[in-house]
């Protein structure tokens, strides 16, 4: 493990980090045919979606052992798509693992697995609050062998580009809240499928995998086999999703606030701020520096024993601790980011480094996944059943 | 004064803002000819430029009032520019005004005041700290009638497109640190400068007016005549500007949040977290809005109280608080735009309403102008300077 | 005004403070005759309660004036009792000013402005929370001519050695909620009340003025004329009340944080670290006196500009910000205090200076008046009806 | 050890907490009788200072095992001193063991261990700064087989009753920085000892174990035997206790936390804010028990890990963290503390919790050992050094 930890540092410090620099400043569209030279790179050296089983290409890492490895590819934009680990992928490939049939995993797993196609999650409507996953419109109304799907989503991350989505839809208004919804297999060609617009987020349509798009569907037709699991299962496969989801979301974190406290201490450390003066004497750089490492080593070690919990004890059991880490990194990331981009001055601004890159993009992370004082609301309320108080 | 302010935020919300979102997706130098179509609008109704003396086309606004005006104007992004009140024009007028020959005023400051031609100021190098404006490497050698100008600029926001620069340079490399310095007229046109790049600030070059630029003098000759003021008065001249320029940039940030906080409201008050439900019923938001509105109001007192002791007392005695009112007011404007920003959920992160465009963009407030931890470490010496303690 | 302050603050720095120390560490029993010397000696200067009428023995100053007064006063936390401005009894005061008998005046009134009595405010209830006001069991129950009251109160400060309380007590219980409870004067010495104990707070039950006691109203009767306004109008008289009671406390408030800083800034700029090296030649030290002296100014022109608004416009029109710098000055408030007391070292956890004092009790500032919570709720609320949004 | 765990946290719930009240609200000598009946129980249970090795009397357990004990015991106040494993006398007891001679060890280590004494620790000097340990003037001259010593020391926390004081002084004051001094025992009644004062802390000058005094030393005469460890070893000394101490220290402060975050949930779960309403009812709270949740959680793996550092990898490579959990947990502490008494209200001013005992005594955190922004920087230029940076 220590050894394959090292072979993908390396891969990410000497082979992804000279092509950063061309992510933050050119289009992904652009850039996809240099980003895939790598991904071959990443194969042939053995390295390819270490958390895949070896059936699937992979390695077979347990969640533990993968957290590590994401913390590695964080440290770049680009980590996670070199290695074929980075989301939606990486969660449609757990559920389709787990709860796909045999047509569908030969079908969208196998060729998802091996990197020859992306995908993407359609779960949020712009009309509905995101905190509220059991709101929605989109519906799936049963025909026949076929399910017709109508709907309106929104921040479907990479669905351009993507060869199907994995649409949440209601397929039992009546039923209990969370037993309404199903998740359903889309081909992105589908007729009635429209990608209506890359959104503008943080003044940038991106493209390609990197963008998010608004989804309106019309009238789609699916064979009822394109379902993932039983009718009305969708919430219970997106709860289950969410425990691996989350650790993978918060090691990567982790990674960002590493590469961004080691570019900090590099600026601290040679950035004259007058003939002979650098800025690492100032204390108030040497207190970001300080505090940072306190915060970045805490929040690893609770992610790490998150992930610890989940394989022993179980997501239900270690629920609480899956919300817990969300807010908790996020925020962490948020401070660290904020400081280095400080450090670095206007020179942070630019995107000469991935600071402000970050410092824009990951101020989502406080919101998507569901907005952290849902979470910590929930997570409240769980606490406090177990002093005997039943609120809402 | 009233009825002036009157039209002003008439003129914002019913002509401005309809053009807001275009801005905030579309290149400046695309929408440049529809803002000059409102610039002529601006003209008509006799509000242009309220700040400049009646002769060149203004109002005569003193500072304390033009400080009213100016929050007015922040509180869409291109408010200050359809009134011809944008940085850095409006320190190069009230610069060319105090102490431009009668020669530069009819050239540079006239047309400046008629916004027919825009301007930019090149300070800062990106070999040299900020923080340490008396360090600096572009230098103007005398040449008989001439000066010659090498150097290296950057973050000369608003260069593309300037007719002219005004440059600071060094004249004088051995004289006291503060005397070294030289303010000069350099028209964009003259051989030897050129533009190398719209610098990439948060993802954007942007473009005319909305942009940074990096800037190389290389041997350009202008006449000994284009310096605005005395030989080695640089330095002397920006501390000057230091003080007005603090509180139009402040109270321009007190804009910016006084409309986070009506969009915040506004969100809290309309979106449903499930059906009947209302955002502004979680008490999050609600301390979100309390603390938002307390320290705007507190803010907007503490600027418009140091522009009374400017006025008053003069910018050296107030300097002070002008170094005060920099990072607090920074500080209230981070804190609020991220507060308006989580308040929209995703929808924050994108590009339909302009918090993410101040959310990345005016990150650049504890930095621009002197990063905030230079301004607190100032005026506390200051302050301990009275109590005894002389320190370096 | 400016030479009353003058003189004031003289006498502060001169004779008041030279017996803080005293106050920090002996009973406040024990130190009374030595607090009352100086009473004397404020009167004899004419300097005595000048927030009072003329006939009453003070100065008459405005709301606005007195502002500036008891920022000056609140320096040391013996100010306000020596000029006989200290809560509860300028509250009462100001009660009995506004809606007492004239026999009510001439008994109770009188004495209390000459500083020959004290008084107390019984309110607070242990069994029920105090944000929520119109929760009371207390009751007054009217028999003949007389009310007879029984009920539970606490933290009725400066119960110990008052002569008479002035008490909430519920007179119509089926009336509507703000209608429900009177105020009614209690001589302390009636019989069926009961003090309880004097509240261990902080470590430290305190004695006579300086003392939060427990009171039981066992069958008290007293007149109904003791009754101060209206039935059922205890309430409306709390409520105007707090307006200018909250101006008094943020200034006090305010000037604990001018002490606070002054201590602070004298530390840094005398404390070796090292032979030659002062505490104030650290950053860190220094960016707290610089974000203090922001955060003071600011809070202070918001509390005046508060009073302003009281003056003009009414307490009820100005009742947001009289919500806003409740919160927003103990924020403050804190912040100062722990920054100031960190200066210190250990020498900052004794009690040779005043800033431990004020730490744990001044820590009530967030508490006492409506937790910090209530108050923000209660204003976004507010602000949000503005909006559109009519929550509970 | 989980058995171990079991029987200390039952004794802890079962036997201590019903006297905590007590400690709170009475003098420590006046409870010592009722404290030491206490002891005898848990020496006749065999849980007797289970860090100290068998030989001693305890259960030798390592500093991991010994880390999880201690943050049961600092659930209350008198948890430590219980089960003997308070500070000072841990340490004392840890350095005697290490380095004290067979006699040293037969004349006070081993009464120690049995709680048949108590000793302290002088090392602060008024007159210098804590942040600057080599920097004092207490010597101790040698003089034929004695010392004879000089100085003056404050906060020696527990000199009150103890029978022995450990004294840095210098020895060498020639010499290198960190050779100039050396540990001497010195009894508490050895002529020339002058306990001056219990300083007053937070407005209680305690007594007995628990106090601070003042001490002065004028011409104490010791036995050169009563050194510990080399002459010149003083420092080298001090900083072996540091590490361990570190751990007992920091979770003593998780100990607080937990009491104090269940204490914010039991309140939550049963106060009511009007009939039927319960305080955990509000974001606020709920927020305030996840945050503190997630911090508790990561501020105890971050402690344990360092705990098992320095048993794998000795103190010396470890002492980063050593820096970083000491200004990390300080942090967690207060905000825990705080939020937990704002839940309380005014009850939490009072003493009928232990949350404004430790409110004010444990504010200390930030400031002794080295106040935390001596620690921030220190890890800091070690860090920096890693990057080339050479900073003082």
């Amino acid at each position: 493990m220590s050894e394959l930890l090292a072979d993908i540092r390396s891969f990410i410090s000497e082979r992804a980090l000279p092509l950063e620099r061309a992510f933050l400043s050119r289009p992904f569209n652009e850039l996809e045919p240099e980003l895939n030279a790598l991904r071959s790179e990443v194969k042939r050296l053995g390295l390819w979606a270490p958390h895949l089983s070896a059936e699937l290409g992979g390695r077979g890492l347990s969640l533990t052992e993968f957290a590590h490895v994401s913390a590695v590819l964080g440290e770049t934009p680009i980590g996670h798509y070199l290695f074929n680990a980075q989301a939606p992928d990486i969660g449609n490939c757990e559920l389709l693992h787990a709860h796909g049939s045999a047509e569908q995993k030969a079908k969208w797993l196998e060729p998802l697995a091996r990197g020859e196609i992306r995908s993407c999650f359609a779960m949020t409507e712009p009309e509905f609050a995101g905190s509220n996953p059991v709101w929605m419109a989109t519906s799936a109304r049963r025909d026949g062998d076929d399910y017709v799907i109508d709907g309106h989503k929104w921040f479907t991350s990479s669905a351009d580009g993507a060869a199907f989505t994995i649409v949440m839809a209601v397929t039992a208004s009546d039923a209990k809240p969370h037993e309404r919804a199903s998740q359903i297999i889309v081909p992105m060609n589908a007729p009635g499928l429209a990608r209506v617009r890359n959104i503008s987020v943080m003044g940038d349509e991106g493209s390609g995998y990197a963008s998010h798009s608004e989804l309106r569907f019309t009238g789609v037709r699916v064979p009822v086999a394109n379902r993932i699991g039983a009718e009305g299962a969708g919430f219970a496969l997106a709860q289950e999703r969410l425990g691996p989801g989350r650790i993978h979301h918060c090691m990567r974190w982790i990674g960002i606030c590493e590469r961004a406290f080691r570019l900090m201490c590099e600026r601290a450390a040679t950035r004259e701020l007058s003939p002979g003066h650098l800025l690492g004497e100032q204390q108030a750089v040497q207190h970001w520096i300080a505090e940072s490492r306190a915060e970045i080593d805490a929040a690893r070690l609770l992610v790490l024993d998150t992930a610890a919990q989940i394989e022993s004890r179980g997501a239900h059991d270690a629920r609480d601790r899956i919300s817990l880490i969300k807010f908790h990194v996020a925020g962490v990331l948020q401070r660290v980011l904020d400081r280095a981009l400080q450090t670095y001055g206007s020179l942070g601004m630019t995107d000469d480094t991935p600071l402000a890159w970050w410092y824009r993009h990951e101020r989502g992370a406080r919101i998507y996944d569901g907005p952290d004082e849902v979470h910590k609301s929930a997570v409240a309320r769980r606490i406090l059943k177990g002093f005997g108080l039943n609120s809402k």
